[in-house]
């Protein structure tokens, strides 16, 4: 039906008579000829219906924005002067020949050939098919085909078998709500959707595969913050026969050779690696945006003594954290901007925000400080914490000073804003892997153990015999890979012994029971000769996010849900018939 | 963790050192000496462990079946005379250095190192990570992947993009049963998994993406008769701006790239094309399978007047049939055969099966025949029964006389089942395509009209204007590709125009208001400018059977469910807490 994209016309197609189709992105009348910007996938070209083809300009002037077209037309010069340089066709116009609407359209909601106007998320949902017209949306959906793409491409190379895994199974317990199906042939029983392919990736390990990916759809029912979808998309990896540096090294290779190829960015070879602690202890995060130049350091020894229970308690606490954050040049910020931030770390559970305003300290020594709390401080805590924080005048130091978890979080989160609001943001892309995880956390309410990760992460061989006595102490063999704040791949090698196993289950309060009823399948295989593996799990709606720089998952996904998982364009979810229901077995109980 | 895998040692790689991980897949103690058959994903080779190393040689004792090791050896020629020609790596075997039990392994409950052991599919499914160790799964789950590899490479190279269309969506009425998935947020309201991603794709088209493919997860809730699954795979394909012999042409271009790339094998250019019509008169089906030489004979016009209201009736009835099969040497059958193939023909609605034996024609004439219903024959019609059937001495003719999709439906088995039964299928691979469909066609309980393929089908566009008054006679812009029998792709050229829509609707009597509901957001699209648009959809799991020469599509899925879509290794469907069900708002009912 046609010969070429009206995008990939150039000087080159100058005479040639080409068959165009496309919608209409702008029609203009000007000196009794009609312009018409053509568009397709490709882009944009301009076709001109002169006056003098009667039948043709009489079609022409009929059409309207995104009406459908194929046009038939000779390739020409644009006249001296009236190059379009913003357009990669503009050297060029198609002097047209024939028209034919292919369909008509009314008036769009929403205006697809202006930049600035602001369309409100919900009608772009609603109307979800006319904002996929936007080259914008067009780029990151194709963008996310040659990642995809890419990706695959790569793992085929290296010998990895593409295996689907079901969509109809059993809970897998990654610790989120599961969707439930339920099933008619079975009354009273369910399905659920996977939360990720956890259980059946380890299953093709045993079964000897070697080398599994996926590109595969998980399913969360969470209540969903920010920037969460009840169905995303990770690339599913796990590989028998690995240490965790020969998977980590493919792995990086194969993010280096994606950004070589997608972005044209060399990534550093081999990724920095840091371990959880450090982490945790520069950067308030086990996911640090590197970008970020401002660093966590510690001072609890210092304000061990101080007459200052707000700093000497946590100081004291072995659970506690005292830290300080050096802001170069926060001398400006003003007592506003120090009040929005206090409130900021508020959300993160903070109880508050203490600073120091290094005014003159070359000079004028402790005088040349400003800060609420500095009466409270003795002269050698004063002179440790500059000499620690390496500030100088000009710069404002803010402490935290709680539970370690609290001081992580909120001096973590107030790190990164204050990188984005100073503009003191490096450019470019920062990868690197957090390692040395530990296997456990202590749930806050209820005291007991929990998976860091899931509990069927390997903790470390020569840390087996630590498991019963300190399993705090107790490191596992997971890494996550971050780049510019974000984790964008968490893995792990995983247990590959029976007992081991059931160590684990135990530690987590599984009882035998509970053990055999949810993971019995998996206990069993583990009898017949389960071979060492790992893998790992990159977020591919959020790596797809960062590189083309779209604001949220929701723009690189054709169809998202919004915050209450529905899906404005379908209208789902909905009701349904009641003999469904009934085939189902299921009465719906609305709660009162 | 190794150097090489177990299957790829060659001759070329003696006197090597190398490092293997896998399985035992038989061990043998022979002169003082152990052998040990090590498996892995690439093969098997044998390695010998000596007892002038006590301490391997201890451990080597102990190993046992499917237990792991990691063996460090050389690589050495086998001694002469002892080369094994049925195994790949025949020529070598490797001396263990060292070895390490990775894990043991309790005695399995399937062998997996013997071929002829018949193993129960449902103890298979139980331990499918058993199941799937053996030679034949590996090759069949690998070239699986090399199959969506090819595909995808094929379509990223034509300008497709791989898109995601959500899992969690709108019911989609493929005609089938949806699952269910109950809302949390939304209570008493379901999302339901598609049946297809028929209408997103659509969309995408809509949305201006040109050329769109996903390899996507389908689900149908049916009554799992003979080889279905209630979760499967289809290779999901969209394009705008192309005429069905443009979609025809790069689709079959693309199969005849598939099977010269995994199989060797040149399908023919172009796929030969057979009318519904033709592929109903001459085979009785609209999937026939050409490895058949059979074909039925229509003999209405010769059978109308006779005394024989068996014939007679469907003779003069307008939707009746009369049709001969001929099976050459068909006179060898015995009457055992005959009345088992009476039955057979009766699983399809045949009352009847009534045949001639063609004894001895040339010289006898019509006593040479021998058959039950010869005398309610004129002369006439036996000549004219022989001369169109082209039967010779020691032939059999079978007849069929009834409505005609019972004839259809009964013949059509029928000449498939002579074709293997008497060894008359020719080999290899014999793809066509099946076009011209009829739009409609008339329910038998209802006498309803329904789509014959689904709703979004367009018309031949010469045929328009027929379709109120004689939908029974216009015909669809829809194409099936077929491959030895079995349906591999079906698609069509779309409807475009928000009027042909209303009217199609209105012709399978769904009124404005369910039209509204159900598909409300596909006809509010077709008003923006909505491109011309076809694709197709090909059965993946059907293509990986039949080019791995599998029996079901059970044995190319990892983990299938069964006929009652349960999946026997993790148990699900399975019970849910009664909290889940509340969180839901639902309540199980279950029937009396």
């Amino acid at each position: 039906m046609r010969s070429h994209y009206c995008g990939e016309l150039r000087s080159g197609h100058i005479d040639q008579e080409v068959v165009l189709c496309g919608w209409v992105h702008r029609r203009r009348d000007h000196g009794g000829v009609i312009f018409v910007d053509l568009r397709d996938r490709d882009g944009l070209v301009q076709v001109v219906f002169d006056p003098d083809r009667a039948d043709i300009f009489a079609t022409a002037e009929q059409v309207r924005s995104e009406y459908v077209l194929r046009v038939v037309g000779r390739v020409r010069r644009r006249p001296a002067g009236t190059e379009n340089e913003e357009l990669a066709t503009g050297e060029v116009e198609v002097l047209g020949t024939e028209v034919t609407v292919l369909n008509s359209a009314e008036t769009p909601p929403m205006q697809l050939d202006e930049h600035g106007v602001e369309v409100s998320e919900e009608l772009r949902l609603r109307y979800r098919y006319l904002d996929l017209r936007r080259p914008e949306m067009q780029q990151r959906l194709r963008v996310r085909s040659r990642i995809t793409q890419m990706l695959r491409s790569f793992l085929d190379e290296h010998g990895f078998l593409d295996t689907e895994t079901p969509i109809l199974t059993k809970s897998t317990p990654e610790g989120a709500r599961d969707y439930l199906v339920p099933s008619r042939v079975h009354p009273g029983e369910f399905y659920a959707l996977p939360q990720s392919p956890q259980l059946f990736k380890q299953l093709l390990m045993m079964s000897g595969l070697d080398r599994y990916y996926q590109i595969a759809r998980c399913f969360r029912d969470e209540d969903l913050r920010a920037d969460r979808q009840p169905e995303f998309t990770q690339l599913d990896i796990e590989v028998s026969f690995m240490t965790e540096d020969e998977l980590m090294g493919l792995m990086e290779e194969m993010i280096r050779t994606l950004f070589r190829t997608i972005l044209d960015v060399e990534l550093p070879d081999p990724l920095p690696r840091l371990t959880y602690a450090e982490a945790m202890r520069r950067y308030g995060s086990d996911r640090p945006d590197l970008r970020v130049p401002l660093e966590l350091v510690d001072i609890a020894d210092l304000l061990r003594d101080v007459d200052f229970k707000v700093f000497a308690g946590p100081a004291q606490d072995p659970e506690g954290r005292v830290a300080a954050l050096r802001l170069p040049r926060g001398g400006e910020l003003t007592r506003k901007e120090i009040d929005d931030y206090t409130k900021f770390v508020g959300i993160y559970g903070a109880k508050g925000l203490a600073y120091i305003k290094v005014n003159d300290w070359a000079t004028k020594g402790r005088d040349g400080l400003q800060s609420p709390i500095l009466k409270f401080l003795p002269d050698a805590a004063v002179e440790g914490i500059m000499t620690r924080t390496g500030a100088v005048d000009g710069d404002l130091i803010f402490f935290g000073a709680d539970k370690a978890n609290v001081v992580n979080e909120a001096l973590g989160a107030l790190r990164v804003k204050l990188g984005q609001d100073r503009g003191l943001m490096a450019e470019g892309w920062h990868p690197l892997w957090v390692v040395d995880f530990p296997m456990f956390e202590r749930d806050a309410q209820t005291g007991r153990w929990m998976a860091l990760h899931h509990p069927f992460t390997a903790p470390k061989e020569d840390q087996l015999d630590l498991l019963e006595e300190t399993p705090g102490a107790c490191q596992s063999r997971a890494y996550d890979m971050v780049l510019n704040g974000t984790e964008i791949g968490g893995g792990s090698i995983r247990i590959h012994r029976e007992a081991v196993q059931r160590r684990i289950f135990c530690l987590l309060n599984i009882s035998d029971e509970q053990a055999e009823d949810r993971f019995g399948f998996l206990l069993k295989a583990l009898k017949y000769g389960c071979p060492p593996h790992g893998g790992i799990a990159f977020g591919l709606d959020r790596l797809v996010m960062l590189m083309t720089g779209a604001g949220s998952i929701r723009d690189v996904m054709a169809f998202p849900k919004t915050q209450s998982a529905a899906c404005l364009l379908t209208s789902a979810p909905s009701q349904v018939d009641p003999a469904q229901l009934n085939e189902l077995s299921l009465r719906v109980k609305l709660r009162a």
